[in-house]
């Protein structure tokens, strides 16, 4: 019977990248399709916005020069010249005394440099009268001051929201190129599994955690493929990291990786490739007997069965991956929050391990405030009043009350409390 | 000429509710499709879990009083008598001097109070050695600590999460019963836009604007119905918005609503039905020349043309009926940090407004910085650099750097800072 041998997860995950060759794809998809996908191109801008300088309002562009000294007993009259529809490029220059009518948007002709507002002026025929001055460039939008031809809109690696819908629509692009989604194939090992709620408790355990799994493996922008329950057989084992690496990036096996009998994953593994395993049992707590490996440079990831080393297994190893080949970076959250520790927290055990413990958010006046959620690996109701993470280093054992921490954020597991 | 009576938004908007019949939808659906849905029914228990007493990992099911003493000098034999498989009900109470192999999970009999770790014990035909004390209750997970039978485990309202899938399942629930998508029609006014890239400019203006509002409905959890381009002319507006409230729960307007004699969107309104128009010109800024009304007691809002004032009139009208329509009550946002304004903030007009300033968030040690992203309403740039949006009250001119302010996140729309 083998024991694992913990070694540094950094130190594993820094191993597994260096044996891995990861090919980011890049698809070119509509802008109207285009939401939450990151772009895998800069985009510059191809034109100016506005076009050139422009009304702010409904009213009449004027050369403001010529209505210093309006009041109302002595209102300034000015000659309507034309009404500048949308869209219609000046062609002449503004005279003295004369003014034209425009709408919000239009372009205004040259010299003009002040509008007033419809409802400012009186209509008398041809002309208006305006009874105030107004300042030089009032509700003016000068040519080119929202974007301008050539500039920086977009870093690749940007993440498209509805606004930018709209402004990769304004620029007048068709379609944009993202980076494609990675292709993670999910496997749940373990003979004594079913998908059948009915066999459930009968001498079978519900398989439940592929849903979880699936589901954070979409909301980090990969593509999830469940190759369904293989049973604890090497052969079996292997035919399916076998065949999972050929339709994708990563392979993720869960459960099968503790030290019993069964635990024929690690040996699949070892077995498929060079170098195959890389680590099989992790200084991570929960987390511990997560392992990872690589088979012909594609790294295949082991979590652990009991949920909360399944999640913690997945953000360390899995998620990292998968913001990778989106254009994200290694990254292990979405976003974090900085928070202070509500109640003291204790380590009593695995002293030399990272800690990675789920905590609950509250909102307390202008502060945000971290508990940690209790329970062991198996329990499911951590991760259910979880709404982040934070990592404790190695030979810490006490995180006090008060102190400020980094709250990490899982997309599809997180979210950020609503301030009572 | 009509002029604009502005109007206190949240008078409006609560009259604009006082005035619609909100119907809530319910579908039932399949749990591995639910990501993100709404609960619209609370979920207990059906079961214990552990269903009984079982073991947190492999090893040997002991009774503790039987190893009291144990060393590596004088180790304390026990007789294995049972293999307890996964699943497998016990049936037999342990007896002193007894030992029952065990794996994670499995149920362990009557009498057993601790786990001897496989790692820890040297097995010797059927009897295995044991070196070291065990404390009561060591590494067993007690029936139901988990989950009780009868318990609450989610209430109505709870938003669906990934951890939530596994959970749902494990309850062994084929369906579960979510709050509807509440359908909202988009039509974009004016007679000037085109869908056309190549007739943009060409005495054409693009339409952006529909792109950003779709998606943020369907962020919000709605569903967009978009029924394209309506011309400025009062009988097609007005059929748009009949055909497109005989379909939706509400009906949102882009465009054609500012005081020039294009706009026939409120007069639209007024004449479909009663109360008809409820507000046309409201004391927000950015979002003055937005508007509400009600027909047939639905839902009827109106969005100005320049996009600042779109997104605000849409986030404080549109998005907290969808919030509400599915189940998470009028929010006028997903979520909120708290932050310090890092740059004093002056606003020279609308003094008894309602201001709804876009922010962009950088992280400085523990503390979100919020900064005024400036520019005028139709400045895209201002929403291309946002993360989130604070609301300065009426009369408040200046907000001082250092202020402690609340930043509120759209769906689809905002992001938090990483922190650098």
């Amino acid at each position: 019977m083998k024991k694992l041998e913990y070694v540094d997860p950094d130190e594993a995950f820094a191993r597994l990248v260096k044996e891995c060759t990861f090919k980011m794809g890049v698809d070119e998809i509509e802008v109207k399709n285009s939401f939450g996908r990151v772009l895998s191109e800069d985009i510059q801008s191809g034109l100016d916005v506005p076009l050139l300088d422009s009304s702010h309002l409904d009213g009449y562009a004027v050369r403001s020069e010529d209505v210093n000294g309006a009041t109302k007993h002595s209102p300034i009259k000015l000659r309507v010249c034309r009404n500048m529809e949308l869209n219609e490029i000046p062609t002449a220059e503004i005279g003295p005394g004369e003014a034209y009518k425009v709408r919000t948007g239009s372009y205004i002709p040259t010299g003009c440099d002040a509008i007033a507002p419809k409802e400012d002026v009186t209509v008398k025929g041809d002309q208006i009268e305006i009874i105030s001055p107004l300042k030089p460039f009032a509700e003016i939008i000068p040519k080119s001051s929202d974007l301008k031809y050539g500039s920086l809109v977009y870093n690749s690696g940007h993440i498209i929201r509805a606004q930018d819908l709209g402004m990769l629509r304004l620029l007048k692009l068709e379609t944009v190129k993202v980076y494609s989604k990675p292709i993670v194939s999910i496997a749940s090992i373990g003979s004594e599994l079913t998908e059948d709620t009915h066999e459930a408790g009968k001498g079978k355990t519900l398989n439940t955690h592929a849903y979880t799994i699936s589901s954070l493996v979409e909301q980090a922008g990969g593509k999830p493929v469940y190759l369904g329950i293989v049973p604890d057989n090497i052969d079996d084992i292997k035919k399916t990291i076998s065949s999972g690496l050929e339709k994708s990036s990563i392979m993720v096996t869960i459960g099968g990786s503790s030290v019993g009998e069964a635990d024929f994953v690690a040996e699949a593994v070892s077995t498929l490739g060079n170098p195959g395993i890389i680590a099989h049992g992790l200084k991570l707590h929960p987390g511990r007997v997560a392992g990872c490996g690589v088979i012909e440079r594609k790294a295949v990831i082991i979590l652990p069965g009991l949920i909360q080393s399944t999640i913690n297994g997945f953000v360390y190893f899995v998620l990292p991956l998968i913001n990778y080949l989106t254009g994200k970076g290694f990254k292990r959250y979405e976003f974090s929050v900085p928070a202070s520790i509500g109640t003291d927290i204790e380590y009593h055990k695995y002293h030399d391990f990272h800690k990675m413990s789920w905590v609950s958010l509250c909102r307390k006046g202008d502060q945000i405030f971290a508990e940690q959620v209790k329970g062991d690996s198996p329990m499911r109701n951590v991760l259910i009043k979880a709404d982040g993470y934070i990592m404790v280093q190695p030979n810490i054992d006490h995180v006090s009350n008060g102190t400020s921490v980094e709250v990490l954020m899982v997309p599809g597991l997180s979210s950020l409390p609503i301030k009572g």
